[in-house]
């Protein structure tokens, strides 16, 4: 296989809303390479998306866009029925919103990742896929998503930057049928950092069911919401080092 | 006084919200000089949004951004009390979010019109004032608001440039105290057209006392939900044509 | 086939928000025998609940709830995936929003009739009717539903009274799978008058192949957002009145 | 001065909302007497008011409403300016709610409480108050208030069962002028017991200014944001037994 390099951990981050800050955004910024910041959908607000922007300007983090269905009770881990135009809006709204908020620190939008139901429905949806092609072409920034998804082939297909991501702290059912789970558990820092690093050594990640899959990642995702997090991407972190950006 | 030119109609639009479509945006775009197109806080949501920048595009009204407080079910017209950080945040979370589907369709922010309670207040609280010079400056686009109220002092103060207006379909306690209502009535398109001539010619109108005041203003508003709004308007821009941009 | 009687027809009313009231509730009101009053999911909010209460209670006409997925900006038309409980959970609270305002009138729960994608749902999907059957039997009211259906299924399983309903004006693809759309348009009043006193006495009606399909309804829908709906309850309520309650 | 007796702790609970669960709610329940439980209007959803009202019920914990005005994103913490028809509604609508949750578990509604800028709103402003006072008298339920204030005058008058309250975790600037603020601070255990005893004792109680003011108060309020909750509430109830209900 391939060797892999400049790798990245993009982190899920700014989840917080109203007076709630349940994860420890502060803790985990300087241990990632990249922040999905989220736009108000699922989760935060102009407080917090201000706030989230500030900190990862603070660390020298690349922020990406985070944009969910429309669905904060829910927390975005609800899958919605929309056409792509106007899921095409919702998201090109959320991206706007967001880079308000860059701009006026003078920070470039990174890439897009879609939250929850939304990343999962890309995979799997084709509407759902050219709806966030739709957007990244506006902003000429990649997408993060599932390798070998539908989502995958869509962005592929119509010449948008494509970075394939495997998941640190989600389980996966097979290759392109990742688990989106309402909360995150604690997570083993060791047995993380194994699996990633076997993933870039061989190539190969294993599913629930303890089968291998072939998967080439360019980037690693944590979650904040892991309790753990800190100490789990800290020790990932370490472990890639050397496939890491 | 001085030689009125360059004089504008504006109008707030995109009002709209989920399937509510109960003004004729279509038929007072093409009357209007400037569109205050609503950014999802106290009406609007991305798709009307699509479609009132699309509109406007296809009138070559140039749009600016009418930004409220957070309040869909009170359409923006309850007076709320928030400190000039998160208003700022708020504000600029409206205006990224439209900029969005302007630079989808390769348009230019225009300038900044505060909405409903958030416009009155504008006239009386200087943090509020200040929240809104806070997200103008970093576009660069001018204020519309009321001239000599705290709003007028607090952009002259900051260099942020201002468009004084005045109000074709809301009435006046004083000069600077506008009657923000809940919903429009009819209005005599005599009566507004030749009330706003007055206003341009002599610099000024009469509260609803009936006594004058002076006012000097470069941009006339106009309301969508007015029920004879388009009728109003064409009467109005015939008016003022000699002062017109 | 049994003889039908007691026939009612069932609107969904209530349906406004905010400053919108888009559709002429008062002029629909008399020509109902039971309202579907919306809950502040879809559409409506206190203020809206209120005055619709009040309507209903001024003409007599008897209320059930008509809940909805949490989807404002997409009216409730949206499908979504939500499990029991929490389902259930968003149901209870509707009902008992609504059922505030029966109280400060003196008036009882009706009936439980879902909206829109939540209808459909539950034509569909065993947990959706569940969680539905889980409220209405807090309430001891009857489910309006698609007779055939997985609904209809699960209702009589648990012994929720249910009432079969037929739609005046939504296409079918097939008995127990109705067209949720958007929007609703004009309908010939005739066309639907025929359509309906034909499913009455023959217990038959088309899909929109024309091939045609056995109902059996107690009730027949019609919806608030017709364009010509009063013209159009007008005109069938005087044809059924034979079957009428 | 009476003798005072039959004296409660209240606490705000069940401010979660979606994922968010910040507060240890299964760890204060046991130590409170009333619980005012959150409506979804500044904090609360479904969900959550199914699991609040379930946790109520196990420790045997009489639930009251604690309403809001609309807002969410600033936790209800902001003042509005509403007309009482409306907020009225708005109260309506919330407790109608929580009702259905308690319907459920054949719990009785035991009191309403307004929640942060809606509880200081009626301390100073009778449409507010009598919004509360109209859902109240609807219900039959005790309103908790700040004893002295305008609501008080306007629930007497109304002869609305009044519960006066002191606040363990909030200060004052006067007798009727509570300090409401967006968070709360941890709070010495010993020196909120010792107050509070003074409170029930002498009817006397220090401004932050350390003038004391006159206070006759039946209830109690603790804060389940308040960090150290648990503590500060053991110790509380610990010390006012002989005054405790």
């Amino acid at each position: 296989m391939t060797q892999v390099s400049g790798v990245t951990i993009n982190c899920d981050i700014g989840e917080g809303f109203a007076i709630y800050r349940p994860w420890d955004d502060a803790g985990i910024m300087p241990h990632i390479h990249i922040a999905n910041v989220a736009c108000g959908f699922h989760a935060s607000d102009p407080v917090v998306m201000r706030e989230t922007v500030l900190l990862a300007a603070k660390n020298n983090v690349p922020v990406g866009a985070h944009p969910s269905f429309p669905d904060k009770q829910g927390f975005g881990r609800r899958d919605m029925i929309m056409d792509r135009e106007e899921l095409a809006a919702c998201i090109r709204y959320q991206v706007g919103a967001l880079k308000a908020f860059l701009d006026a620190e003078g920070l470039k939008l990174n890439h897009i990742k879609p939250h929850g139901a939304l990343f999962g429905a890309a995979t799997r949806r084709e509407e759902v896929a050219n709806a966030i092609a739709d957007v990244a072409l506006q902003y000429g920034v990649p997408v993060i998503g599932l390798p070998g998804s539908v989502g995958d082939q869509v962005y592929k297909a119509r010449s948008v930057p494509f970075i394939a991501e495997y998941y640190a702290d989600n389980d996966y059912e097979a290759a392109t049928n990742l688990i989106v789970t309402r909360g995150h558990g604690v997570r083993d820092p060791n047995e993380v950092a194994n699996r990633c690093v076997r993933m870039l050594k061989e190539g190969k990640a294993p599913t629930i069911k303890g089968v291998d899959f072939d998967v080439q990642a360019q980037t690693i995702c944590v979650h904040s919401d892991t309790p753990n997090v800190v100490e789990m991407t800290r020790a990932l972190r370490k472990a890639i080092t050397p496939w890491a950006a």
